[in-house]
């Protein structure tokens, strides 16, 4: 099924980068705007895409592309602080971006595809997290055609902007065209987020020519279609009034250094014969900032910026290069009272600019973590650190195995972080997540005394299971290796289920409902077979469905 | 993949039967009661399946199970007012039921697994909706074990007592043995009904024995788990309970006639080679009852109860035996007035029994088109009767086409039943999820005084294209032949995200998100290849899994 039926034959994926290294993307803050606007400039270089095989014509793009934008809005909020708005603008004439590159697309195997349009949903649902959580607003300013992915990035901005040239148009042929959906967010935006009436979704959705000027303004696909010579005064405006408009906090800039080679406090191990790995992090260790301004001159040294950043890098690697683990253990180690120092000053500021920034970091990283598909097993033994914000970690695994210490040394331990500042994609709290069926629970959860002791967190709902020292090993490795051995597809669907209980949001909505719909038709002969639509794009064959319908 | 890779070698499935022809089923009304219990006895003869090829053994149930199921619901509420709770239980010892026949699921097609799992949802749902809208509660006695589908069977009741003999468990070894979910229903009602916590849920779904007695108990798996000598008293008295504090309103009975052969309100015309279909349906032509003592006495040959079980086994016709058919016609034809008196009766009498019987049967027809897998077009022409109920079926539709009739002979009219009595599976109306964006709409749709000519309905936001007489015919005549060519999976995942905007539900994160995920799992190599779990089991071999994770 196309040239990289296996990944393992490619590098690794590595996701740091920086500014000076971007190939596709520009980050300009230009002066008209007294820096309260980042522009944001498509201008894909066809030969540089991450792997080979597939020039990147037409400003399309793939996971590297990606990967430059993840970080340019992550260094937007850390490094920025005066940015108010971000305006994306493309480096080519007439194109804004066509989208996801089809022959990537057709040449990567099955869970690269899945991995690779879960990333570009992740990040564009931060673009929205910007909006909706740091008063940094977007605006899609689009002086040419934005087609497929193209026009979902547009639609994950708050404002969109279609030059009027008789020819520029916003559009959604993955469906037309390539026998698959509009998969990283745009079905459910269309009727979501911009609640574009249903049957005109459709009709649009089937075009692949697009719509474009009134008719596009009309059906509320885009908020304005300026002539050629009216583009740059309305986008203008529109940067103006969203400048003004902004709430963002005011904060010193943290400098977001390289990560480098070397994770400090978080160690990823895995062992690919068992098909599992072990993921630990490390309190902190030394003294950690008490206020805002400590913080700022710590800069991304400071644990609660670092080990974050180093967690969602060993994510990102683990889903990326290493697709044959299935399950995973999460350990943490350290002096708990060190995570609850780091979380007291994070409660107590919290309404400072560059505190909340940490905050949100932390929040993404742990939605990053929930909607990881492998099997979390929390494994909480004497000498770790589940306490608040790192209890969060526990709270997003599968199961929590506690060993019951004889000593009483083992145990857990809440913090105000563990009331509402990490949200799960479904809105609510992991903790609310775990008792949905007594949310009474929560409280006495939150309002307990001191640590939880096995008996006690047993008590309390938030252990699984809590085996004693003689059958611990026994019974943690039994569990893996039974886990391990179960069809990773069945494990996949069974997690995405069971960690979503309660209600959704356009966010659960585009991961439950809108992927797992794309990742079947990504397994259908349809698009995929030798004579399927995704297959044949581009070449002088036409496709051949089978045209029942499922 | 199986021995029945081609379902049009097999005779056409049909829905309709009768409590003297169940095979699998008994309908019972057990004196003790006084009449109030209805006792469903699952005694399955295992040489009867409805295709050949699969012995259901172990009280394993296939497609003409579920279809007796389906009619014994219908006639429990039609049939028998004065039964106010349902109990579930086995004519085999020690095993209620373990489920979907495995073989029966390995050796059909894809389509008809989907299709069969989507009507076992319907079923299922349809068995909540008579707890909570008809004062009909349900309990599942497990006098034995109680596997997979068996168990999905029980927590879409109630209230479940599980015999605590030592053996019997209540269990979901889809995922350990099957390398499936369980997918109909399990996984979002453990979370999401039942609010089991999470990662109870994860071990439970991954323990193929099951579990059992108290544990089953505290785990909320279960209501009950009392002894083999008190488990007739338990169940008695929970049946007592439930008949006691049932609200079911008085009504007639309404003896549910054979559909025979020959529709009488609902053309379905087949047009193979295009893909497409043509569904009419015709208002009432002579007098429809005006009270509720009519309608019983005019029973089952009322319209609203026979146009609407007609359309019901039309579309299961069309999902089930016409698997090439891709796009709808949704057709009307008769008299608006006549629609519009049936409906004035319904809204008028909405306390009554009967009534709400009848208005319910509506809204699941209904609610089985929108979940129904074809594109649907609505055309509306002079000489249609979209009105009230009847515009319920545009308002269904992923494009309404409207004639613009010059002599003004066109027309949509709206009722009460637009306002409330058939929401979607989302909980809002028609009408609330097509205006998401504009809600005030909604009000200003419903107040609209007489008929919407083409100009007001395209106004009102009614209508998405409306085509003169001199383009009419190619348009439409386009619009299908396009639609028909566009890859069906694809539009399958459309079709399911942008019907569903807004809000979910149980109800549709069962056929969104889990049904979605159980498809895309039924195409995988792990589990339906010819070394998976589903394809090899009961058979010597192990399944091989690839174990890279997606």
């Amino acid at each position: 099924m196309g040239a990289h039926a296996d990944d393992s034959a490619l590098p690794p994926v590595r996701f740091e980068t920086h500014p000076d290294r971007y190939r596709h993307w520009r980050l300009e803050l230009p002066q008209e705007h007294g820096g309260t606007v980042a522009r944001l400039v498509l201008d894909i270089r066809e030969n540089e895409g991450l792997r080979p095989g597939y020039p990147l014509k037409l400003n399309s793009y793939d996971l590297g592309v990606d990967i430059e934008l993840a970080d340019a809005l992550q260094r937007i909020r850390f490094e920025h602080p005066a940015v108010k708005a971000i305006v994306f603008t493309s480096g080519k004439d007439r194109i804004f971006c066509s989208g996801a590159n089809i022959y990537m697309l057709g040449s990567s195997t099955h869970g690269f595809k899945v991995n690779f349009c879960k990333f570009t949903n992740e990040t564009r649902l931060y673009l929205e997290e910007m909006s909706a959580e740091s008063g940094i607003s977007s605006l899609a300013a689009l002086a040419g055609t934005s087609s497929g992915g193209g026009y979902e990035l547009a639609i994950a901005c708050d404002e969109i902007v279609l030059v009027d040239d008789g020819s520029s148009a916003v559009s959604l042929p993955e469906a037309p065209l390539l026998g698959v959906l509009p998969g990283t967010g745009g079905l459910t935006r269309l009727v979501d987020k911009r609640k574009i009436r249903r049957d005109l979704a459709d009709a649009f959705s089937t075009v692949a020519e697009g719509v474009r000027g009134k008719r596009a303004v009309d059906w509320n696909l885009i908020d304005e279609a300026p002539g050629k010579k009216d583009f740059d005064g309305a986008v203008k405006r529109r940067l103006d009034a969203m400048a003004a408009r902004s709430k963002r906090r005011p904060m010193k800039p943290v400098k977001l250094e390289p990560l480098g080679t070397e994770r400090k406090y978080v160690a990823l191990e895995i062992d690919e014969a068992a098909h599992t790995a072990t993921l630990t992090m490390r309190a902190p260790e030394g003294a950690e900032p008490q206020t805002p301004e400590e913080l700022a001159k710590a800069g991304s040294g400071a644990w609660v910026i670092r080990a974050w950043r180093e967690l969602d890098d060993a994510l990102l690697d683990l889903r990326f290069n290493h697709p044959n683990v299935g399950v995973v253990a999460l350990k943490t180690s350290g002096d708990p009272a060190k995570v609850l120092a780091v979380d007291a000053m994070l409660a107590k500021h919290k309404d400072d600019g560059l505190v909340r920034e940490v905050t949100l970091l932390v929040k993404r990283v742990l939605k990053r973590l929930d909607n990881t598909a492998k099997s979390l097993f929390a494994l909480v033994e004497p000498g770790s650190c589940f306490a608040g914000t790192l209890l969060e970690i526990a709270l997003a695994a599968d199961r929590v195995y506690m060993l019951d210490d004889p000593d009483g040394k083992n145990e857990l331990r809440v913090s105000a972080m563990n009331a509402g500042p990490y949200p799960m994609s479904n809105g609510l709290t992991r903790l609310q997540s775990r008792f949905l069926r007594e949310p009474e629970r929560v409280s006495r959860v939150l309002e307990h005394d001191g640590p939880f002791d096995t008996r006690a967190a047993l008590d309390a709902g938030l252990v699984t299971f809590a085996p004693d020292d003689i059958d611990w090993e026994d019974e943690v490795r039994i569990a893996f290796e039974e886990r391990a051995s179960l069809s990773p597809d069945a494990m996949t669907g069974m997690e995405a289920s069971l960690r979503y209980g309660g209600p959704e949001t356009m966010e659960t909505k585009i991961f439950g409902r809108l992927s797992a719909w794309q990742n079947w038709i990504f397994q259908r002969p349809n698009a995929v077979g030798p004579r399927g639509a995704l297959t044949l794009y581009g070449k002088p064959e036409r496709p051949e469905f089978d045209f029942k319908r499922t």
